[in-house]
């Protein structure tokens, strides 16, 4: 058998010049590299579209909703050119149809009012010009286009109109040009103006039902989703901190696996706010859906969110408590271990009990009991502390009795002599960021609360009632 | 004189119907608030004109450029109906003209390459749909605008795509469906995209020009003023925030006027991600201005944004120190209040002289100097925190002798008999949390060091240059 890996690689050696092989090898690694990125990207998408169907479906409707359009004016072709009709119907579908049912919507609503206040505004300009001779009348046109281009572009910038009315600004500014600038006579504009309307409401809804009927996506269940994410993902950080700082522990069972990546889940939080905000502007725009009635209370998700990025910046703190280079001896961080732990497993419990009221939307019976226990937790966590200096006395004149290695006594004997405030300071910031992270818990559960009155969250009474009377029936049967 | 007040208040008392006075009252009540309102939102945007009069301008700048494309289309007027030369016209420079040049150029660039592609694209279906027959024409229409739109529309998610060509993608299967689905034959087909392109390109270059040449807004300028303001804003709170901490501390002078609006000076930081982002996207498009040259290192700005939220995280944990329950006593905090302040001031100093790099563009030769006097202040206040704990055994068998009072005497022995680890808890945290804003700062100083390197930064040689040669000749004249 010839050795196919060393002839290949000799022959070439030997045929070819230096340089083309340069040449060669650089061409052949620039094809690599660009093959591998396009590889990169292809399998990025394809993650994408099967981690979220929802964005693979909405590509297939917005393809179906276009095709459906086209044919139709296929089949009843408009030889007068890419005449008006088509187009506008197309430019609607293009332009209005959006990932969620409330950004459909809001743009819809939008391009409709907008067209009919322009269109009209436009036409009582036109008219004005047409009465006023041909002298003024190209002033006035220009003159109106300026002011009313300009103070559209301008209140764009303002928060509450690009909020709302963004969008509908820019059509306006292009339906009133357009009108203003036309050589019709007014009569006529005003067919037009009618019929244009009417088409784009026509477009508008084939969109809305469109978006609304085939797998719709709702910006409330979007923002509703996001918000009990952000606190399991904050629960799950939380855990995944004190998990790693006390990894050296012995005691504690190693669950290495994804650690570091439960510590990070907090990230997706820092940087939500925009999301949420466009997600409650289009929810607005929402009809009745599932639980959610229309002028359901949206903007408290936004006051959760903001509770729970600021939890989510004193875990980020706490990740530089873990990750600093100053750290407390293993012997001091053992004596805390339980209260930290205790604490954090009861904040996570409660962060994981507010995500449960929020899916459910029952009010919970076990949340005050919580919170009640995550504030006991603290307090513990306070006097674990509290009790460090006198044992740490104790053991500076009582060195404990090491009953394996004569060695480790000795250690740990000079180990506790030296101890000194700065070993315990990482341990007191530790302590008193998970003190910190309490607080703003208990604001995002101030939060929820307000949420569950707002949007009049079940109680449990009902089920417990139930509950209540089937064990009657149990006991009744015994 | 009449008393206008009370005859008016017990006319209408009497002469109207309590029902009556309520509604009148409710009424005059709402225009009230309505009014009140709509003053609040005309002061609101006036301020924000006068704020940022390149806003206004802005808003002047669209309002020429389209009043300028109507007048001469009103001038020649196209009676044949709101024509497609007219639409296209108003419709690019209304969907184009952004405030800034690089967004400008980003949608522009989308616009013709996505008209020509698309258009090429469209004739080659229409062509192959026109040579198969009758009867597979709309099959092959309808199946190739719902696969290129479908595909379009799903690779709108994927996050390099969004970024680059969001705006593309949306021209592509507008144009790619109207040139499949129109009923022209392939020779006019041609023509038409031709001069569709041109069209689109004048239109373009005309927003361009005006948004280059007129008051130009550039999208780096903005990226760079605004992490300029980051660092700054860190800066100021960062001082804030030590300033407030220690406010009781009669040593030091009061200046308690916007120590509150200083300290919450970070949170413009915390939530500047998505904004960098776009306008570091945007960036990329524009060519040379000022100091930036094409290909600047933009994307280094999002990495020291990135560090810069990272401080403002650290700062955040800090206010939570500030504003918390738990408060370390004043005479404790006393021992360490001139090591904090130090370290405070130092470290604004690095984050003060970065913002001076970045708006010089020049090496700095003093920031090595201010990063090692950082690091020694984070010393020093570890040494102040070592020396707590002999202090206060000290102080607990022999509480200092009050000079003025005897009651404060009594009091401060007691009190520090009492002071226990919880009580330097606070300060401890504090402390730490002092130590990891450095940390974080140290980060940073590496990013905008990069970004010298990087985008070439001047040193500051020739300037020594030229002193030395000064003071020579000061020398040699005296």
């Amino acid at each position: 058998m010839v050795n196919k890996e060393k002839s290949r690689g000799s022959g070439w050696q030997i045929n070819m010049p230096k340089g083309t092989r340069q040449v060669a090898e650089n061409e052949s690694q620039h094809v690599q590299r660009t093959s591998s990125r396009l590889r990169n990207f292809v399998s990025a998408s394809w993650k994408m579209g099967v981690d979220e169907p929802k964005k693979f479906i909405h590509g297939l409707k917005v393809g179906l909703a276009l095709s459906i359009v086209s044919l139709f004016y296929y089949v009843r072709p408009l030889y007068d050119g890419v005449g008006s009709n088509a187009m506008w119907a197309i430019l609607t579908v293009v332009v209005v149809f959006e990932y969620t049912v409330g950004a459909t919507l809001y743009k819809s609503v939008n391009r409709v009012m907008a067209t009919a206040v322009a269109g009209s505004l436009g036409v009582g300009i036109h008219w004005v010009a047409s009465q006023s001779g041909e002298k003024f009348e190209p002033i006035i046109v220009g003159t109106s286009v300026f002011i009313f281009a300009a103070a559209t572009a301008f209140s764009r910038f303002i928060p509450t109109v690009k909020a709302r009315f963004d969008y509908g600004a820019s059509v306006f500014i292009l339906t009133f040009s357009l009108i203003s600038i036309s050589g019709y006579r007014v009569e006529k504009l005003l067919t037009m103006a009618h019929q244009r309307v009417s088409r784009i409401a026509i477009g508008t809804s084939f969109c809305v039902l469109t978006s609304m009927l085939f797998f719709p996506v709702w910006a409330g269940d979007q923002l509703h989703k996001q918000t009990i994410k952000n606190l399991e993902n904050l629960a799950i950080s939380l855990n995944g901190c004190m998990a790693e700082y006390f990894k050296n522990d012995e005691e504690i069972p190693v669950m290495n696996e994804g650690i570091k990546e439960k510590m990070q889940c907090y990230n997706s939080v820092l940087n939500s706010k925009e999301k949420e905000e466009s997600m409650a502007n289009f929810a607005r725009w929402e009809p009745t859906h599932g639980n959610f009635t229309f002028r359901y209370p949206w903007k408290q998700y936004l006051k959760i969110g903001e509770a729970a990025r600021s939890c989510a910046y004193c875990i980020d703190s706490i990740n530089g408590c873990i990750n600093s280079e100053m750290q407390a001896p293993e012997f001091l961080k053992k004596r805390i271990r339980e209260e930290c732990m205790r604490l954090s497993s009861h904040s996570s419990e409660v962060l994981k009990e507010l995500a449960t009221m929020i899916r459910t939307m029952r009010k919970s019976p076990k949340i005050d009991l919580s919170v009640k226990d995550m504030s006991v937790a603290v307090q513990e966590l306070h006097d674990a502390l509290n009790s460090l200096p006198t044992n740490f006395l104790r053991l500076r004149s009582l060195p404990p009795i090491a009953e394996d290695h004569p060695d480790s006594h000795q250690e740990e004997a000079e180990r506790s002599a030296k101890a000194s405030i700065i070993e315990i300071l990482p341990l007191a910031a530790l302590a008193n960021m998970l003190t910190e992270t309490v607080t703003r818990i208990e604001v995002t559960v101030d939060a929820v609360n307000k949420l569950a009155s707002m949007a009049r969250f079940k109680t449990n009474s009902d089920k417990k009632n139930k509950q209540k009377q089937q064990s009657n029936k149990i006991l009744q049967r015994m």
